[in-house]
């Protein structure tokens, strides 16, 4: 599984293994889930122990900063001011572990099968910012360490980055640097190594309809009453046509068209459709026509439901007709949409399709923005060469359907064009039960990053 | 509270009042919630407590008879095989009481309020079936028990009544009756004493969808895999027409228009539809076009989605594409729409309407047909009767919108017309959070129905 190398690098990393990945494992066992309260704790154990892990690697300092939210660590190690600085984005928090009955293993227990390591939050983000934390000690311990870090990791990355954005306008010199990187993202396949050079942006809410003051029973008002679950049925179905777009009036005015360069780098990616639809169990894809999956995943934008509830959902037959209904929505936007924008089309649109039989509220949970990073950039430069040079290959660029708030966010206040340089691969079902991380991937990650850190500086290996 | 008559029979009920309401609130403290397992123990425990307070009131003899679901209580009072013989059906299982939040005390721990007892199942049916057990031992302790009596009292009326059609086939003789009492209904209002004439029927069903075999990340598969949850709400918002209206295809082929005279007398009702809009705190009344709101709810068939649930339902925003989609639904039916018929249409029609993107399952829980009663037979003349006398009105008769599945089967396998004598009221909240029954009620039902059975015998009072 470890590396076969002979670099020094090559050679500490072999011979701390287990406990680097004794380590990983600890990290993983914190359920720092950041989107439910009940979570606190654990979420600032997960905080603290990231903290001590970059000072035992060797960082100068490393601290929590509070925000009103979760907090964000903060670690450096500056070995010389005139050369290059990299800044180290992540974050330590993770999704939801439920449905709880359909993990293998209980999600905050990690556990080891045929090479991966299954856990919540293994890919998703842990597993990728500890090879940060293990190649800095890496390059410390064994004297290769001829840039500068900086580490920026967070704890609300799962809810949209509340807090980040008024902490970077706040401490943009203690971040100031030449190239940002963010390891969030993953390979398009395990043969096909590839750099994302876009993500999505994302307007998250959630909606209620109010019908009767209380549960009502159906025989005696049923067909006299509007039913608020049907009103909220009509709502959502309406919000999407049979050829799979978006009804909100405007949605689609700021998308700029995929261009032919853009559709023939789509055309050209291998990609096994049937493999597709059979992993997933699904008879047929469905999406917006005119567009490959691959095409409506990168470069157009959708509307998922995320969760509906309301009425009587325990075991047996109650007959209710409801006093409420809810549900969670998101929508993933392309370049060109902004969140804001897109929040209040939908704000409107909603309360404009409403009946005046119920009331309805809209509660904004979060929006960001897309975005597409430059390939010129030197530090994409180095990060795709050290990707080629470990993974044995030509590493392709392409956009990826998820969301990074922050990464538009950091390339606005910093002025810098971070760096998607993830090594998740499809497999490992993030936001998933049973999420799990290769541990190929994690050991070739730390060379990856121990390479692309030595060459930022020299293009020597 | 409690009568200033003077015959024996009130003057019995007065003295024994405060054991007559401690009773019932020791029958309301046992939760026999029929439709969730996890209440088995309580459900035997409501049976032993009817069958022994059945003896104690006098009953010659009291027995529960198992069945493949919750046991049927019977008991009998016979004085005289020549005398008429009176069939007394109730139920002694209640709904579900979640949501448990929403209750100002405890479900089953009954609390009196402004001449009000709270309960889950005071109304519904406890307290209307408590009201025979005490008008027995009245009239056995006051020797005015010159007909006979026959109790049926079931554990399952609450999930369709399952058991007791085969029970009913199996015990014709023991059942075999001049007259069939059934207390589970309501007056409209309560200055406005009525006998329910009929019932709508009932067909129940739960619908899954699936789509992906595990909930997606959003951003990675959003827009190129059909969302079960989207899907479950096209096909449920489909299901009714902007008027109203059932869609499914054959739905009404059987309905009866409602006739000029029926039209006269739901017109003819004092219905105060502000007053009714202002205690639901709904903006407008919704339902078919063409229809007042008191001939949807008695005339009318209806549809309703009784819960619904999908995907993340928890604190905050988690981003995934769900697995799969759940809802609980069931449709209202008027005389001539056969329930079966009626399940077996809308299969057809969800297996029809269901995108191949998906898998649908269909699961139908129970159906029932409605029932019209004869206001000729002699029993409901003599509960009509016993009624005005009590209330000092001349009572109404209309049809309601509840189903008491049992009821056109009563009819069916006994041949005799059962006499729906409810002595609920619209404001009881059945089947909803603090669901209560007035203790006014109480006491005049059961000196209403010693009336009546001293009555049914010899027509002086």
């Amino acid at each position: 599984m470890k590396n076969s190398g002979n670099s020094p690098t090559h050679e500490y990393i072999r011979e701390n293994g287990d406990r680097f990945q004794a380590e990983l494992l600890e990290f993983l066992s914190i359920p720092s889930v950041s989107t439910d309260s009940s979570f606190k704790d654990d979420i600032g154990r997960a905080a603290v122990f990231v903290r001590d892990r970059l000072l035992d690697a060797g960082a100068d300092r490393a601290e929590l900063y509070p925000t009103s939210g979760h907090p964000v660590v903060y670690g450096e190690k500056i070995v010389d001011p005139h050369a290059p600085t990299l800044l180290c984005y992540g974050h330590y928090d993770v999704q939801p572990a439920d449905p709880y009955d359909l993990w293998k293993t209980p999600p905050f227990v990690p556990d080891i099968r045929n090479g991966r390591v299954y856990a919540r939050g293994s890919a998703d983000d842990k597993g990728q910012v500890y090879m940060y934390v293990k190649a800095l000690e890496t390059l410390c311990r064994t004297g290769r360490n001829f840039c500068n870090f900086k580490f920026l990791i967070e704890g609300e990355e799962e809810i949209g980055s509340p807090s980040l954005p008024s902490f970077l306008e706040s401490h943009k010199s203690l971040l100031s640097s030449d190239g940002i990187l963010i390891s969030d993202t993953s390979f398009i396949s395990e043969d096909l190594p590839s750099l994302t050079i876009g993500v999505r942006g994302l307007a998250y809410l959630e909606i209620r309809v109010e019908g009767p003051n209380r549960d009502l029973h159906s025989g005696e008002y049923g067909g006299a009453v509007e039913n608020p679950v049907h009103v909220l049925c009509k709502i959502l179905s309406s919000l999407k046509d049979s050829a799979g777009r978006i009804t909100i009036p405007g949605f689609y005015e700021e998308v700029i068209s995929l261009s032919d360069v853009d559709r023939k780098v789509y055309r050209s990616i291998p990609f096994n459709e049937e493999g597709f639809k059979e992993k997933l169990g699904v008879g047929e894809v469905f999406g917006e026509t005119g567009y490959s999956t691959l095409e409506r995943i990168g470069t157009r934008p959708s509307l998922d439901i995320h969760g509906i509830w309301g009425g009587y959902i325990q075991e047996g037959a109650k007959t209710i007709l409801p006093s409420q209904a809810h549900a969670k929505l998101s929508m993933r936007l392309v370049p060109n949409q902004r969140g804001e924008d897109i929040m209040e089309k939908t704000l409107r649109h909603l309360k404009s399709i409403c009946p005046p039989t119920v009331k309805l509220s809209v509660h904004p949970h979060h929006s960001s923005e897309a975005f597409v990073s430059s390939t010129e950039d030197p530090t994409y430069k180095s990060a795709s060469k050290a990707l080629g040079h470990i993974f044995a290959c030509t590493p392709v660029g392409v956009r990826c359907g998820g969301s990074i708030p922050i990464v538009p966010v950091l390339h606005r206040v910093l002025g810098l064009s971070p760096v998607l340089l993830g090594f998740g691969l499809p497999e490992d079902a993030i936001h998933s039960p049973n999420e799990s991380y290769a541990l190929s991937q994690y050991w070739k990650g730390i060379e990856t990053l121990c390479c692309l850190f030595e060459d930022r500086l020299s293009s020597s290996f």
